[in-house]
């Protein structure tokens, strides 16, 4: 034992792996992980000898890098890309709703899904003692997640899914799986995909399924006709417009990944003089509370969005209590309707 | 002094009180607030004997009753009723922007327009303590602001205004006013106005401008023709079913205080096999990124929502700073589309 330490220092992570000869990181995950990650750094006679250790030395968590699980706070801290896309908003509403069912309130902070925001808002987020962490943002090719989980901060995803991490989302390749089947069998043979941002697994799964079962159907789809966009009204006008001043190939039909993105296109398809539903069917994602009520109500893949968000959270608090927390993927609905009826 | 007082109970506003025979709440403005609150609760020279008595005893400000401004946090609360108005979405991007330039951090929650949860999540905010909250959910008939203004916490409205404290808003009379004017100069002489809840200024505001500008253009419109409403799509569509089953009185043109309710109505309509634009003119509110792109394009009174967010922030800042903040009420305009032309 470091008996020569100033008493009016804080032992740290740092201190208890010295003394045991070990790496800081393996010390943190069996010290900070409720879950399977401290099963796994370590022996379970190596994690006793440093659970005692800590407790010999008076160690004290980092409250910046870690869920005190002694002393809960009973907050859980969102990240979203933007509240402004209505299908996060509706999300965050179901964690709020089985937060408060658990007794815990909900912060939520918009990252604009820039890497650099989504970082510093977490870490705001975790000085504010937060219990854990669902993120509505994760990008398939970012590094946070892999530190945040080496730091042993519980977490899980929403909407959006990271292979290795748990997650609460929509089946969304099965949701495209479904567009594809009712387009083809409409009689549709020339068809665009609006795409979504491609850092996003909904934007990737959802292209994916329709691609994947398009082919299977024999249908013909270039990846041309694939046009990657923003999820939001001005990203699907854009990708519209884009594809239909390709007078090469003018599809019959479009599917947009998101509802926003539809209407977007709705505007762009009017501006040519066409009619959906008569010129150009149609079909979004997510069937918002807006896709009924349309002028031309517009075909949508139905998605449990008030489900999700509260799965994200029954999903948090397991990984919390250090429960097996298995990814969760809800089932889509095909609401047909004028747009593409 | 009171020196048999047990060493490990800390000392309270309640404690310094009674040493000096005044109110706690006149003790409490005088340690809390940084503006003229304090200097209009006592006499210099008493408010000199409370701060040195509070040094005296050691007496530490209870964090979940104060904004300490001598070491800010730099995080601003903020609360709304729902963040799936997309309205309220889009004026807290501006709030992010306008404090991100100020070098402070947002959170925010949702209230649902409930009075028990504005309460509740107002004081979880402030034990995460931040240093003033920003209220997109202020009732007209509420105390909750009163009494926070009595405990010294540093807030301004936005969206909502409540007179007595400052806001940020749109001038929504004059937006009123604006429908009113284009609508009669159409030819319309039978309106409905689908009016919104009769707790926010904005609706209140709104439709207290279409009625007495139309009624100063020699209209005549009923009090049963401005039917209150949910501010969301479920809303506006169950306000609309009301008015276009009174076959004694059947409007050529709606107003709706918002947009999302705007949309609401037009699914109403197309059920009665109406159509929009050409049938039943149709005016909504907000002028969101939706508005332009719909089918039938909605017209609507442009408020600047994103810099009416903004214009919060810099409100909060000023208060934060103990300058004069006067309201501020930004200018809209209208946007006449295919539902109204």
């Amino acid at each position: 034992m470091n008996d020569n330490r100033p008493p009016e220092r804080a032992v740290t992570l740092k201190d208890l792996a010295s003394e045991l000869g070990l790496h800081s990181s393996t010390v943190s995950r069996i010290l900070h992980s409720g879950t399977d990650v401290a099963r796994s750094a370590a022996s379970p006679g190596t994690a006793e000898r440093v659970r005692a250790l800590a407790r010999e030395m008076g160690y004290s968590p980092d409250p910046q890098a870690t869920s005190l699980r002694t002393r809960r706070t009973h907050l859980l801290g969102v990240i979203v890309p933007r509240l402004s896309d209505l299908v996060l908003a509706i999300m965050y509403e179901g964690i709020e709703e089985a937060a408060a069912e658990a007794n815990y309130s909900t912060f939520v902070m918009n990252s604009r899904d820039d890497q650099e925001l989504q970082r510093r808002k977490t870490e705001i987020m975790l000085a504010r003692r937060v219990d854990g962490m669902i993120f509505g943002d994760a990008h398939l090719d970012g590094s946070l997640l892999a530190e945040l989980s080496d730091r042993g901060v519980p977490f899980v995803l929403m909407n959006r899914r990271v292979p290795g991490y748990p997650s609460a989302t929509c089946d969304d390749v099965r949701g495209g799986e479904l567009v594809a089947d009712h387009l083809w069998s409409s009689g549709h043979r020339t068809v665009s995909v609006i795409a979504g941002e491609p850092y996003a697994s909904t934007a990737v799964d959802r292209v994916a399924g329709f691609v994947r079962r398009w082919r299977e159907l024999g249908g013909d789809i270039p990846d041309s006709a694939v046009v990657w966009s923003g999820f939001d009204t001005v990203g699907g006008r854009i990708a519209a417009e884009k594809i239909l001043k390709n007078d090469a190939r003018r599809p019959t039909a479009l599917f947009a990944v998101n509802d926003f993105a539809a209407i977007g296109a709705m505007g762009a398809v009017r501006s040519q003089g066409l009619q959906v539903g008569q010129d150009m069917a149609l079909v979004g994602y997510n069937d918002t509370s807006l896709a009924a009520q349309l002028p031309i109500s517009l075909s949508s893949v139905h998605s449990p969005m008030l489900e999700i968000g509260r799965s994200a959270v029954q999903l948090l608090l397991r990984v919390l209590n250090g429960e097996q927390a298995e990814s969760i993927r809800l089932e889509p609905t095909l609401c047909v309707r004028e747009s593409s009826a």
